[in-house]
């Protein structure tokens, strides 16, 4: 592991040559105009400390969606070979970092967040361009990205997120004397992040896994997404300054660019590497999901895939509230573009003249949405293939309130509603696949045992969302106990886009929405519990201890000593 | 699913058969004179409800190890493809199982180890017929898995474990309101339970799997193990008693004999079992985690597989209190003849006379242990098997202070003590592998660096034993912190065997150890979080929530509000 550079700057050369920073390989060009303004100067390398990366030759470049054109600068692919030297410096400097007192880790994540801050103004020029996300939603997501490093600093200046238990010995205890025991939550070593093409900043090299992974004390590798590798590269410099600041070595945060399905899954093979986070797509969790089981060491991977996020509006409900509901659902469908996880791709409601208007209303309420660019071109080509397969279905069982017509090269698209009945989306699986972008699809139900069916058939989601007065509930009540098992938050009157990052949030749901069947989220301080582990220590002399666990519990944290909860040091 | 008989017991038949009770296929005889004395029958049959389970035609009997000879009843293989159904009648009972409140699944573990502690003399005469483990052991054990019932009726009894957490409404918040979202601890759903072959009760039909599992409100299908079914009878039909006592439904328990790689993975490939525990081979536990995460929905597999349980004397410690070490450590690797997970099977000390001594001290105490008869015949021939791949190198980098002789034919094993250098350790990794039975391999080192490397070596162990003074500490140091990412659990001045289970217990390690990277743990109360998710709703009305997340706190329970830990109700 060779010696970092003055300003946290990695030196990139090719395999054999002799220097270092007078000699990288930066084929594109910097001097592009549209970056001339940034303080952050890109330069289309990885983020790897010292490491010498070997590259591929091949390259990444952002394209403007709204333009087409590839913007500088290139993005160098680092060579799956080095995926060793990466992991074992990550697993070097887990080694200190793990030692570094919470309150060392909460500043640290303080200063990522303070230097992420600085670069606002990199962030509002390049973002939109990579992205086509507006300044306002770039300006939204990073601030829900600080708060989430500020969140998690201050979950670990609290200290109490280790869980501490302890078990005083009782020596005179028949038939056999009780040891001293004592467990705490530990890291579980280098985390490997995804980066979500749809989140640049909230989901992306300093999002949620990032934030939770380094706040427990695991180093953390990210692979860069080919969509927005220049905010990556603002965000992961800010990371890096931040690391200088605190005098953490190398390793314990690395950025790499290159495909995910080579330098991606390599990193994900290393032995060192010990849990993997990823939002994306269904193929893509579940490819990571094989290559990590098939590790001789296999490891989690916490995948958060696809989710449709059916709402039942009831019948009162929608007599009483269906103007607003379908405004809501009609936002709620077409922030961001559509491309959220939690957008409602499935609105479920009693067949008849009330949820004929309801359609009119939300169909208009989506006309009234002007098109936008998608964050990519794939995203808008899968999204118009998605519309193509129902609307060929027109005249057979889906009725097309209105659609969005792919214009051939660009990222443009437009809202869609779509109606079926509950009998018909039973026939079909294939009706429940996302369509990824600002499209839902109504499902008119008859019998209230076809509805119940209908629920059961749906596959796992990340939220599922009811809306009822109470005189539905009767109704509903059938439903929403269906729905405990197939989603991870349910809500009521109300829309499941915007995830509040708290302590109570549960951003995850059973298969497919996320790979672990629902038992961890990727948002909120609960999050932390997929990178850290519970470690025990039995008759530990106390200097042995962490400070956790010490008698005189220096940290003034809640511990539960024999079963009791308490604050307080032991005699 | 039909209904349950008054008694209990399942109405077995073949296929296709009209009537039930009165045509039961049993063609062992269970009037032989061994279970002459007992008060459970045993019949030889899976305990499954009211369903009609298709049988092989195979049978499996017990053996005794110490005679050699089989025991009646013959126990009659399901058919795999009974799976379905099975798995069908636990999610329908999950459907009313989960529902129920805390206090009334605490009171079916309390009835449940009521009911088992009931047939404490059945057990006492079936067995040590079944494993050649002494009535002390079988009481032991017994203790143990009551003990167990009942920690986790009192914890699902305090009503906290479910991790309630409110996040107060802010309508007035800027920009954006925030939502009342509360979440809590859900049960997963069915869990497929695997009885240990070396755990007749605290890890078979109602041990910690279980108990941890029915605690939190899954129904549990468990899988008898071929060596020990007349145990899991009775116990499973004291389950049975307890299940009807509560009147709970067929299927929130079923005890299923047959083979494990047929109707076992075939249970376990049920899309309705939700988590899989199991505690054997290295072998079954990888078999399990492929067919697992094959499924169309992969589940978790909470293995407890292999582990050497390393012991570190240094020097200091080495001189001043050898002789005690040696006779502790014996006692240790000669407890339940040496078939515990936790059994030290690696020793690591400074080259010397001391150490010279201590091997000396040490062959002698287990050369005072008597031989023993194994919990079968095919945990002997393995043990001697590699006994006899050690022995063969005793000319070459092996040193044989004591070994055992296979009898043919029979389960008798002996201790075994066997001696290298940490430079031969290095070289061949074989000698990592475990020898389930009374041995153990002693490992001396000259140079720190050479101890270092060898410590970086080991596998992932459940446990590790440090020896030392406060004057080792300087060498033990950097041991203890390698040997943090290798154990789930470290212990000092103490012995690994007789797991607490408590609060703070943490059975569980890195790979191979366990099957998930020591992120659980299959002791204590913390073992409930294999089976639990995390679960949010978001503005639900007060009377649709749980009671553990209304705002009366009915339970009054210890909740999260707002990022405060109270007991309190909210306003």
């Amino acid at each position: 592991m060779g010696g970092k550079t003055s300003e946290g700057v990695p030196r990139v050369q090719s395999k054999g040559s002799g220097t270092l920073l007078d000699s990288p390989i930066v084929t594109g060009t910097v001097e592009s105009p549209l970056s001339t303004g940034m303080k952050t100067k890109l330069e289309g390398h990885s983020l790897a400390g010292g490491l010498e990366l070997d590259l591929t030759g091949e390259t990444v470049r952002a394209v403007d969606p709204a333009e087409g054109r590839a913007l500088d600068p290139e993005y160098h692919c680092v060579d799956p070979t080095c995926a060793d030297a990466i992991a074992r410096q990550a697993w070097d400097a887990f080694m200190e970092y793990r030692r570094r007192p919470d309150f060392d880790r909460a500043s640290f994540l303080r200063l990522c967040a303070d230097h992420i801050e600085d670069a606002t103004e990199d962030l509002i020029e390049r973002m939109p361009l990579e992205t086509a996300l507006p300044e306002a939603r770039v300006r939204g997501e990073l601030a829900r990205t600080l708060g989430q490093l500020r969140l998690f600093a201050a979950l670990v200046e609290d200290g109490s997120w280790v869980d501490a238990r302890i078990e005083t010995a009782q020596p005179d205890r028949k038939p056999l004397p009780r040891p001293d025991i004592r467990s705490m939550l530990h890291p579980v070593g280098p985390v490997v992040v995804f980066c979500a093409g749809n989140f640049p900043l909230a989901f992306s090299v300093a999002g949620g896994d990032t934030a939770a992974a380094l706040a427990t004390g695991n180093p953390v590798i990210v692979k860069a997404h080919h969509s927005h590798p220049g905010v990556a590269e603002i965000v992961g410099r800010a990371m890096i300054r931040a690391m200088d600041d605190c005098g953490l070595p190398d390793g314990v945060f690395s950025l790499i660019h290159g495909q995910g399905n080579r330098i991606g899954t390599a990193l994900v093979r290393q032995p060192q590497v010990r849990a993997v986070g990823f939002t994306g797509s269904r193929r893509g969790g579940t490819a990571l999901m094989k290559v990590a089981s098939e590790r001789e060491h296999p490891i989690p991977v916490f995948a958060e895939m696809s989710s449709i996020n059916p709402v039942f509006v009831f019948e009162n409900a929608l007599r009483r509230n269906g103007g607003d509901i379908a405004r809501g659902l009609a936002a709620s469908v077409t922030l961001g573009l559509g491309q959220f996880c939690t957008n409602p791709g499935l609105v479920v409601l009693p067949r008849g003249a009330p949820a004929d208007e309801f359609a009119r209303n939300l169909a208009r309420e989506l006309a009234g949405t002007p098109d936008g660019d998608a964050l990519n071109a794939g995203i808008a080509s899968a999204y118009h293939a998605a519309l193509r397969r129902l609307e060929l279905r027109k005249d057979e069982d889906i009725k097309v309130h209105r659609s969005s017509r792919a214009s051939p090269g660009s990222c443009r698209m437009g809202t869609a509603l779509f109606e079926v009945t509950a009998a018909a989306f039973l026939r079909d699986a294939s009706l429940q696949q996302e369509a990824f972008g600002p499209a839902s699809l109504l499902v008119t139900w008859k019998e209230e045992e076809e509805l119940q069916r209908m629920v059961r058939s749906l596959e796992g989601q990340l939220t599922g969302t009811v809306h009822a007065t109470s005189m539905d509930m009767f109704r509903a009540g059938p439903v929403i106990e269906i729905l405990q098992q197939k989603v991870g938050r349910l809500l009521f009157n109300d829309f499941p886009t915007g995830v509040e990052v708290c302590h109570a949030m549960v951003h995850g749901g059973p298969w497919p929405s996320t790979s672990d069947g629902g038992r961890s989220t990727s948002v909120g301080t609960l999050s932390i519990r997929r990178f850290v582990r519970p470690f025990c220590y039995q008759n530990a002399p106390d200097p042995v201890l962490p400070p956790a666990l010490r008698n005189d519990n220096p940290l003034g944290i809640g511990r539960l000593v024999d079963g009791e909860a308490t604050e307080g040091k032991l005699e």
